[in-house]
């Protein structure tokens, strides 16, 4: 192992850029949070000044973001050609984003610099120099990452060269060698990172899966010397994605043997991968690599019997290390000892043994369900509540039908949905009707109403977000949906989640959840009185 | 490129190990065509006698299969530990399955011998031996795998390569090396290839993507002289999957240049991924490389300018060389030149050049929205159909509507659907209820109500099989749903699309053309006739 060795993580920068994932600033510093915990190098925060939620986010993250293992790094771009540093407002916005640490992408193939940026290659050079120079004389740590690289290096390897020498002379920490197209092959990198190598300043690499070669190719400028490797968490990224970072650190830890992170951390790696996917509202990846749901399942026939005698005949490493476990397939069941840890975490400590076999045995059965508990902590805790006695129902729900409707008068086909919902509250009975353009807009305006009466504080709980997905275990009409609601009072935010053999069920238990949980942590209580 | 190079496709026999994964016969013979079609050298079908649905499969492919590229290969074990090959009922069973080749998988790592298999390390090698010769002896052309086989170097080099040796002394074509715990890393593979290539025999290998580096293992393995590379389409497989078939055939001919299928042959890799994805009631991995829908989907920002100056700068290869579009994510449409060839192949030409644009136009709008026609060939004659003035409708809805609720009536939560249909079908108006376990099975016995009286051959339709996908690109109570749905008369099967905001609203639309399509072809009439 390196003397040292950067774990660098761009999910909220160019994991970001993938098509269909749309951060919010909370969801950033959230996530920011959990990479923090697990103990990467740097978080790569995004682009401030060219992408104003950006620029938020690097302004609130001076106060709310706590960082106790990783440093914050605001990227950007060298200044603009024919201009200074100094009197660059994009540059600007970089020293503005308060950060030590700051992130370049400079142009280092020739064409890119006379096609693209309608440059010439010295002013290129000059536009590496001077950005460089002028950010490290005011105190910033520069990280220089060179655009197109291994097709530069290709196309004009001189020039390619120079970008990285000019970036080195003028003080830049790490000069990272990008394959922005993602079209190299592993054994193709080691001859690049090498005739790179003899420049002498510490070197970085940033693949993209083009080919489906982003670890490997990573791992094979690991190999010939690169000491600071770029990915993201699941792979996230633009076209085929960044380098799984995810993947990457487990290979280096379990299989090259480097202490990159504390073992407990490790064990953190499979909540992570889930956690970001359940904020960025993107699908757990079953056939992960160490992380995903059936990294480790075992199939009946030819290993199940075999794999009782010895399970290391069956799997290359030990799913505990990364906090995943072994599922034999013919009984769906996962072990999770983290539950203990989890209540303990949210106030609700669990001290009889027995007791704590039984939640656990229900998060298992839940979980086999189809319930996802990474992101839904507020069902969790309702969960466990319920378990252990320590909650009170604040309704009862008797029925509740949604009608929807598709109708062609007028030749136009026109839908809409009636939400009926019959309740208990307070000793009071609730019969009311919500309206919406879809059935589950109207079970949410049916519940707020019917709930209102009793606890006028449910006006102020709004659904923030709203995530659907289809379990694909069973096929036929019967496919189990998973529903998963983020709510705020504007103070507290909270996620519930809901599984049903259709989205209307599902949809009605977490948003259940959504009001009992406010309602019982006695959110937006104070505002409703004041009113 | 050797001399000969096998593209050993397993995805109805590995693949189909996949948790979530159940191929049907009548799947495994659609997905051999495809297979066929795009010109992979070998077809491993399955596990006759050990898997019923392999045994028929084997069964009807005798007389239903006309394969034109590859070879059907059958899939099995060497001979039980102390018996005879000659009189073992399962190599007994591989015999019957009728294919000429024939795939054995042997232990190759010490342990698995002792401890899983119960054996001696002698009587392994029998086992291999005798099994290899006797099919050999009757005309078969016998391939085998050896399990475990890189962890098993690890543990006792030389019994393993002992196993190689002993397949290749019987008669074995191919000695396949697997890494089926799938922990190998590429720059590990070299050493452990050419240790084996030493005995002289064709060698193959068959990698698990369980460090994240299935491809690149494979490449690493064909670099030291492998010239049989096994893999699945899309990389399906137990845990963490097989490696991708589809990624290895485009990296190898448009990456190394080895000529291993025609153009025009790989220019249907993309459809090849995806219409056996549907089949499989799998989701597109929009992220996957080269076939993934954002394969080449370019984002605003630091590269949209540039990409329309020179599309070689900001892409590793041409999309269209894999099937596959560039496209701009300002605007989300995709060309598509094969809508013509398409139509043509249903039987309907469409010469007029304005008329085919606008169809043209039609389909990417529809695609742009959701809709997949990828296996949805019945929608597309549907929509073509209506284009080209082709079409009478033979039903016209007035209005659906779909009532679903939860009752807590004694205290047990009870969930029921009824769905009212109205409609007008051969000048009579029906209007109908429906009733099911959920919405969509209570809208599909609506429509079979509401149409039976005009069209008593409905009643013989049947809904075999029901996709629902959430299309992920919005965020909110309005995310897009697709649904896929397989129609069958006992006697031809089609499968329809239907896209909308709700699952309901989405299922109408796939019912709706299902029937449509039954009618419109005239299916089951004869039948009903009778009746």
């Amino acid at each position: 192992m390196p003397e040292r060795f950067h774990l660098y993580d761009t999910t909220l920068r160019d994991g970001a850029q993938q098509e269909g994932i749309q951060l919010s600033v909370e969801d950033k510093l959230r996530i920011a949070r959990i990479l923090d915990a697990l103990g990467v190098t740097f978080i790569e925060g995004g682009w401030p000044g060219a992408n104003p939620a950006d620029t938020e986010f690097f302004a609130r993250a001076q106060t709310e973001l706590r960082l106790t293992n990783a440093r914050l790094v605001a990227f950007g771009a060298t200044r603009k050609a024919g201009g200074t540093a100094a009197t660059d407002p994009q540059v600007a916005g970089l020293v503005a984003a308060g950060t030590e640490y700051i992130c370049l992408v400079a142009k280092s193939h020739d064409k890119h610099v006379t096609d693209a940026l309608r440059s010439t290659l010295d002013e290129n050079l000059a536009m590496v120099n001077d950005t460089v120079t002028y950010l490290t004389r005011l105190g910033k740590k520069v990280l220089v990452d060179c655009e197109h690289f291994f097709d530069g290096f290709r196309a004009n390897r001189s020039y390619a060269l120079d970008v990285v020498r000019t970036a080195a002379e003028a003080g830049a920490e790490v000069v990272v060698l990008c394959d922005t197209n993602g079209g190299m092959l592993p054994n193709w990198m080691g001859d690049v990172v090498s005739a790179a190598a003899g420049i002498g300043v510490d070197l970085g690499v940033h693949c993209h899966n083009d080919s489906g070669c982003a670890v490997a190719n990573s791992l094979a400028a690991v190999d010939a010397g690169v000491m600071h490797v770029q990915g993201t968490v699941n792979g996230y990224g633009e076209r085929t994605g960044n380098m799984d970072l995810t993947t990457l650190i487990a290979d280096l830890q379990l299989k090259y043997g480097w202490p990159l992170l504390a073992d407990r951390q490790l064990a953190e790696l499979t909540h992570t991968s889930h956690a970001i996917a359940d904020i960025a509202n993107q699908p757990h990846l079953t056939r992960q690599p160490y992380v995903g749901h059936s990294a480790f399942a075992h199939k009946a026939g030819l290993h199940a019997s075999a794999i009782k005698v010895n399970e290391d005949l069956y799997q290359h490493t030990q799913p505990e290390l990364v906090g995943n476990d072994m599922r034999m397939l013919i009984s769906n069941m996962s072990g999770r000892a983290s539950v203990q840890i989890k209540a303990a975490q949210l106030g609700l400590e669990i001290t009889d043994r027995e007791l704590a076999g039984q939640v656990t045995d229900m998060i298992k059965q839940r979980e086999a369900d189809g319930y996802s508990y990474e992101a839904a902590d507020a069902s969790f805790e309702l969960l466990v509540r319920s378990m252990t006695s320590q909650l009170t129902e604040p309704f009862e729900l008797i029925s509740w039908r949604v009608l929807t409707e598709e109708n062609t008068d007028e030749g136009v086909p026109r839908d809409s949905s009636e939400a009926t919902v019959k309740l208990v509250a307070k000793g009071e009975r609730q019969l009311v009707i919500g309206e919406g353009n879809g059935p589950v807009n109207a079970l949410g305006q049916g519940i707020v109403k019917a709930l209102t009466p009793a606890y006028p504080q449910v006006a102020g709980y709004e659904l923030v977000d709203y995530r659907v997905r289809i379990l694909d275990e069973v096929r036929g009409t019967d496919a189990t949906v998973r529903v998963l609601i983020d709510t705020s009072d504007g103070v507290h935010g909270w996620t519930t989640v809901g599984v049903g053999t259709n989205v209307i069920e599902a949809s009605w238990e977490a948003l259940a959840d959504a009001y009992t949980y406010g309602l019982v942590k006695g959110y937006g209580l104070v505002e409703a009185e004041s009113r």
